[in-house]
């Protein structure tokens, strides 16, 4: 097959590098299609549509963040479980975009509303209905405080709508998962199957973020689609919980978005047994799936973080409690000192010793060991007996590094994921907006 | 006076730009010293003693950190308010030493008083006293988890001790000030002078800090010196106040140190009347005076931030409590992605919308209003009315950049300092102990 390169319209995205990405499956019950209504003035693909035919159970995260989207405002309003489509432009984030925003938005709802309406009443499976605006859900990713581009975005609703496709190769993910990019290098991608009784599902799913991510938050935007039949309620709670340990668990720079959100969309195309509880052993092959497939995403966003040059895998075991594994492993990952001592490829310990003492949790010195690779660096409050400064320095030279806190005063354990501190943050930040 | 360089022996400090610094005036009852113990192998001064001949009452408050220095687990387990010396050591931090460290700092204590009771002995008042290893006190900053090199400060001590002068001309306090830097660029010195009743009092302060600093501790190191006849136990109570809205309102990366460490050493030299309660009229002037010596060297701490290009002062008005003030400010001033905006001179104050937001504060977000310098640039939730981006572009070249949020739900207000985020607090990090 020829690569279009004219189907891929962000030029960040290399389609040279697409054999590197894992390529994922059509989930039936939806389509796709992403175009550009020029929000970046260089014609990328900047607006995406996800449309289920016959609607989606659903569960969402949303940022806790106490400033939020006109976007995030409009879906916590929806109070239904069953959504048609979901509608995600890049550029402007509309955050503190006032009235106007929020204005702007209901406008677009009314096109799209319009346009499926239309485009249902032309199915050729006669499955003619009227879509509500309340059917809609809405992300947005960009700038904060720049006036929202309503019209642009309302002028290319019914072209978006035409270009909706059942079919999706992997062209069609790729190109939905680089237009939903904005500060990322590369798009995320990830699949997964398993088994629900004796039926297999598919999970398929994109994410975009590299900057403004950090704990409290469903970090960024995800979006992660099944053809399973599992009822919105089971969904939220197996959400909930991957969420946890897969994107609440990474961090580039410790600062959370106005407009993080993740969400999970089931066609129930597949007739799976009907599932009566969030308990029901059916279901932990599917919640594996998805936390394998949720943190394979949440990786990437790391590996793309900002200017990140290397992957850090941070694990905290020993603790007490679970608040105080997470706690303690946020405040390295998220210490300036210690990111830039790995940019620099120092095996600085001393500056994993300082963030976990600012934690302010009850730990005892004496008790902590540090483990560098599988290096052991610090023990018995000081430098470990074999430590040797030139097998840490070309283990630090890696682009992966672990390192292990163990606390030794309980058996909680937790794991977090970030990336270095380098230069590159600074140019892309310093003038993100010129 | 013709300058002697070698009397200024930290390479990093140029004699030349003495003049731009604050002439601190000697305080009677104190004897200074500064020499090398070559700790830094360049021969830089890295040792500093601190003596009084008759004593000094004394407050001081240390980092709230978990994991703490060998010298700060010292002085904690000094329960008296009236001490006769103070040792500070640079390049270690004797942090993560285990045990040798303890007993390091142990031998080095032995030996300073065995040398300051010798002196003593000598006196030519004859005031001969014997000092216990209980009336010293110890500050260290430097590298965590490196042996704490005691011998080398130990065979020093007796030649700090014989270089005790009384004499404390600008050179002497600047001499000192150097000496106790590890990356900071310059010496950071002030002095006020007030009333108390009838008699002037004298107040000289040195401190230094540029990184691992951050709220929740007592910044960094710094040393005030007076030569008034306060009770340890009214210094304590005016130190926890003073240091609320100074030491403890700046940052310049977030991170917490081991060693921090702020203390207020009073000879009682000048016989002002004595005072009876911490609310006496009398300590008014006093407070006021060091107040503004310390949000001085605060400043001073903040404009010499590793790498620091600008200084940031961001002022959070009409909250409902101080905690919600103090909470917001630090939220955009510890923010990489706000920081990151000022370096590049972008007013982008769409990211302080996100710290803001991020904070958990329960704010109202249509009630805020942004100011950067004079110009409003955002409330209700939108960009404000007559925002002129090259107007901002213009201001953001100043070296000095001010931030005001005014919350508008009460009446509270907290300021924070900090300063911008550049390619140089990277250079200085990445390869720290190089």
């Amino acid at each position: 097959m020829t690569v279009n390169l004219k189907n891929f319209l962000n030029p960040k995205v290399k389609m040279s590098k697409m054999g590197e990405f894992q390529e994922l499956q059509p989930i039936e019950g939806l389509e796709i299609s992403s175009i550009s209504a020029d929000l970046y003035g260089d014609g990328r693909d900047d607006l995406t549509l996800f449309y289920f035919e016959n609607g989606a159970n659903y569960a969402a995260t949303y940022t806790t963040s106490k400033v939020t989207s006109a976007s995030i405002n409009w879906n916590l309003k929806i109070k239904r479980h069953f959504v048609k489509a979901l509608l995600v432009n890049t550029q402007n984030a509309n955050t503190f975009t006032g009235i106007k925003g929020a204005q702007g938005l209901k406008e677009i709802a009314y096109s799209l509303s319009k346009a499926l309406t239309l485009k249902s009443s032309q199915s050729p499976n006669g499955a003619s209905e009227v879509i509500k605006i309340t059917d809609l859900l809405f992300a947005s990713t960009g700038v904060i405080g720049e006036d929202f581009p309503y019209l642009k975005i309302k002028n290319n609703i019914s072209e978006l709508v035409k270009k909706l496709r059942i079919e999706q190769n992997k062209f069609v993910w790729f190109k939905a998962a680089s237009a939903i990019m904005t500060t990322d290098t590369r798009p995320k991608l990830a699949y997964e199957e398993c088994k629900i009784g004796n039926k297999l599902v598919k999970i398929s799913g994109i994410a975009k973020g590299s900057g403004m991510i950090a704990p409290n938050m469903a970090t960024m935007l995800s979006f992660i689609f099944t053809d399973a039949n599992i009822p919105s309620v089971f969904l939220k709670a197996i959400l909930k919980k991957v969420v946890t340990t897969t994107f609440n668990s990474i961090t580039v720079d410790g600062d959370t978005s106005t407009n993080d959100m993740v969400a999970i969309f089931a066609t129930g195309k597949v007739k799976n047994s009907k599932i009566y509880n969030v308990l029901d052993p059916k279901l932990q092959d599917f919640e594996k799936a998805l936390h394998r497939l949720s943190l394979n995403l949440a990786k990437q966003i790391v590996a793309d973080g900002e200017g990140a040059k290397k992957f850090i895998t941070i694990k905290v075991i020993g603790a007490r409690s679970f608040a105080m594994a997470k706690n303690i492993g946020f405040m390295i990952a998220n210490s300036p000192l210690f990111k830039t001592a790995i940019a620099g490829e120092d095996p600085n310990w001393g500056r994993i010793v300082m963030a976990i003492g600012k934690s302010g949790e009850n730990i005892v010195p004496n008790k902590i060991q540090i483990k560098i690779g599988n290096y052991l660096v610090a023990e018995h409050s000081k430098v470990a007996k074999d430590y040797n400064e030139q097998d840490l320095k070309e283990y630090m030279k890696w682009g992966s590094v672990d390192i292990e806190v163990n606390l030794n005063i309980g058996n909680i354990s937790h794991t977090v994921y970030t990336c270095d501190f380098t230069h590159d943050y600074i140019n892309i930040n310093a003038d993100y907006r010129n």
